[in-house]
């Protein structure tokens, strides 16, 4: 048999399985009965080991290898069942494609099946342990399981293999190439720019933000978030909303993508903005080319350029007075009449207020970054054995207090207040920076390509805005890498610069 | 390794996949989006192909026989991973996760895979020409798609096997060991005294019941619906209530059980009944007994088991009066006030009012079982090929006017109105006729256990029904057949003497 027809065969079963992972996992989170707990987890357990022999298992490599060996050859035509006739990939794609799976393949290869369930058994206790550690405000109560999940990531991340640093392998999971010889100077030219920023943003403003905090009940809130879900163009025929304690989105399919948020009845802006922020994710996994869907390449690049679709839609369009000139008015007449004695630019100051604050989750975009790069640093040193957990909260505490001058009181609005480290993901936080970055890069290319884009979002018109990024961005799923990608639609690698500029001309021009 | 554990663990993960693919089918009737099914479609095929992969490997079938050499052997304690350690099987229940499993793999083995992929084309295309057909009322819209149904349908048979009818092995697939030679002495029995008992009681009663007919918001019905479902005991940590179009129970894991109704604003019945009737599914699916929790014999043992379960509780239980002694109060005062004028006789009257009606799912519990003779009779004779698809829309009317002395006016009322052959799920109507015939002989067997128990359900109270379901039918699963079950439950086999007695004496003595 063609090893082409085979290689694609495997990959649609594995396209399939990891999307019924993905529904055992949305409803574990969305509807499931609280006991349903221990069997889900097997569940999930079993689906993921299935993949994973699958993809590790000597037939799959062997026709991979056979495949790549006739890379060169004329395109067949792929016939997979339920999917028709299915479009030819074009050579670049199938190089993608291969390289992809080469990927896939290589890295299923050299993690140990043990240190999978080591680590599936220490990040299930610790992440019991961060919740309770928590709650008591005690890093003492984490440390020893945080000292095991450190210990089992420095073992995956030898296994996976380095050249300079441990923590390369890992972020290079979420963020394929991304190494810290890029990612420290970035961070550094970032943060030298951003901390002054920061301080006089902050010094020149002052913003009564009180028109955020009205009474706003939950079907209301709902109601408003999906009329503008609907004029964002995200297909509830292809997608849904629903809540959840985390607001995240899932792909189930490829033509069902859900989103979750959850609603504080005193504070919409959580709501709404969290809507806005999980359908630009949404809006990426439902725009693959038609090439490349239900394949490997269906995948957003990286968690970077997926950030950068969630934050420009929640920051750079949804945060923008333009916005709001078309929301505002009907957010005010049809769904919070106690906003009628507001005028219209408190609003935008409002939901743009930038202080220093403890928590990374609620901070604003100016000082977002700041978080992340106080992460970075310690979590690489945490990798690299050149910070001892014990040293841990102060460093942070230190952090906190250089970057944003202001000191958490305890650990639980300090070190603990992150799931990520409990559930083993080292290397997963620079990726939201990264999505800020890119972003900002991208709105700036968009300003460029249509320079009267906001006059369209006065409006409430997004249309071009969605072509755009389909165009530039979603349609390409995994064909290019982050950085081609970053160059092919900015002409220029990730650069601090725009955010930068973004961040001066939006808070220090505009508001000051 | 011992074969015993061996088998376990395949016993194990086949349970796991089979929820998982459960979810799959719950989630597409309750809140996957519309686009969604083309790739969900794909998904459970594939699922159920690595479900059935499994049952028929090598592997498998050697592991089930060595493990049959030693079904004598000292009981091993089994660990599964995730459940701990494994209550060990009693010797009965060994022999029946043998003879279970053995069953398993002698039907995966004997249906040919190319027939499995020709019947899911041809029902699938089946399905969507049905409801284009009962749009229309057009029968012959329908007929070329069921005729090749029904050719793959004895085709299947064959392979199957059987002595004496080719319906023989079909309804074996519903209610295991179930044959015509014992069914249709079984629904002569039936038809012969009820018809007569159904034509008395439609003659001698007049029911009123335009009070089930008023307004009544959704919402409400839900809340008095969850309300009655709390007070059965019905446990939400374990379980959901949902909506879709055709109601139904899912069992989606040991501790996730999924039942679904539909609202009708102007007529409540439909959701009310529905719930209790769906809960009766869901109790029994929830009270496997520890032993066989998580294996294959933690199941109904039969589909007319399962229906005399959900039977139960929507006749026996939710349409006597002593149910609403209790319920029709709170009814009146809390949710529907319109009602506070309709005095309480009225009501029990009105929600079992006997009436001849053209579609199964509206008929009442006296008329029912002779709206699924008809189908039984057809049925068979479509699969013997002693009559034709031509004469079927004939001999459906002729039926109806003979059974319950009325005729459709059209197909649509007619013989297209259940979705069943489409399916090609032929033989699965007599289990709803049997589910009938156990519940009322269960009922009696209740009633002599424990005489004052209507003197509870008065009261809203249902500890006693549930425990003894629990212990009588739900804790056993599958360890005991149909046959033996109703046995020890009742001293005797099925016998409709039961229900035609429990009907004769609630329409005939109670209430004319």
């Amino acid at each position: 048999m063609n090893p082409w027809k085979e290689l694609r065969k495997i990959d649609h079963e594995v396209y399939l399985l990891k999307h019924v992972s993905s529904l055992l996992g949305w409803d574990q989170e969305t509807y499931m009965p609280v006991r349903g707990i221990e069997e889900r987890a097997e569940q999930i357990s079993l689906l993921e080991t299935l993949i994973h022999e699958k993809i590790v298992s000597h037939a799959t490599r062997e026709i991979l290898e056979k495949a790549k060996e006739q890379s060169n050859e004329e395109q067949f035509e792929i016939e997979i069942k339920g999917e028709g006739h299915v479009v030819p990939f074009t050579p670049i794609q199938r190089a993608a494609f291969l390289r992809e799976w080469d990927r896939r393949v290589e890295r299923a290869c050299k993690i140990p099946s043990s240190l999978v369930s080591r680590m599936a058994y220490a990040t299930s206790v610790g992440q019991a342990k961060w919740a309770e550690a928590k709650k008591e405000a005690s890093f003492e109560l984490f440390k020893p399981y945080l000292q095991e999940i450190v210990i089992l990531t420095r073992e995956l991340a030898g296994a996976l293999g380095f050249k300079e640093t441990p923590y390369d392998p890992l972020v290079d999971e979420y963020e394929p190439g991304m190494t810290c010889a890029v990612l420290s100077p970035l961070f550094e030219q970032l943060q030298n720019d951003l901390v002054p920023l920061f301080r006089e943003i902050v010094s020149t403003s002052r913003v009564d933000d009180r028109c955020l905090h009205l009474p706003f009940p939950k079907e209301a809130q709902e109601e408003f978030g999906r009329r503008i879900l609907q004029a964002m163009g995200f297909p509830f025929e292809r997608a849904r909303l629903d809540v959840s304690v985390h607001p995240f989105t899932g792909t189930l399919g490829k033509d069902d993508v859900r989103i979750t948020t959850r609603y504080n009845p005193t504070y919409f802006p959580t709501a709404i903005f969290g809507i806005i922020h999980e359908a630009g994710h949404g809006l990426y996994d439902l725009g693959f080319g038609d090439e490349i869907r239900g394949t490997i390449l269906a995948e957003g690049v990286s968690l970077g350029i997926h950030e950068s679709q969630s934050r420009f839609w929640e920051n750079y369009i949804g945060r923008h007075r333009s916005f709001w000139t078309y929301w505002y008015p009907i957010l005010q007449k049809e769904y919070l009449k106690d906003l009628s004695l507001v005028p219209f630019d408190t609003f935008p100051m409002s939901i743009n207020r930038v202080q220093p604050s403890l928590i990374r989750v609620e901070a604003d975009e100016v000082s977002y970054p700041l978080h992340i790069i106080l992460r970075y640093n310690l979590e690489r040193a945490l990798v690299e054995d050149s910070l001892s957990l014990s040293d841990l909260p102060a460093a942070w505490n230190d952090g906190m207090e250089d970057l944003l001058g202001i000191r958490p009181s305890h650990d639980g609005e300090g070190v603990l207040q992150d799931i990520h480290w409990s559930m083993g993901s080292f290397g997963y936080f620079p990726t939201y920076a990264l999505g800020t970055l890119y972003a900002a890069q991208f709105y700036f290319s968009l300003l460029k390509d249509y320079p009267q884009v906001l006059l369209e979002v006065e409006q409430g018109k997004y249309g071009t805005i969605v072509q755009w990024l389909r165009e530039k961005v979603h349609t390409h799923g995994k064909v290019f890498t982050a950085e081609e990608l970053c160059r092919q639609i900015t002409g220029s690698p990730i650069d601090p610069g725009y955010f930068l500029r973004y961040v001066r001309e939006k808070y220090l021009y505009r508001f000051s």
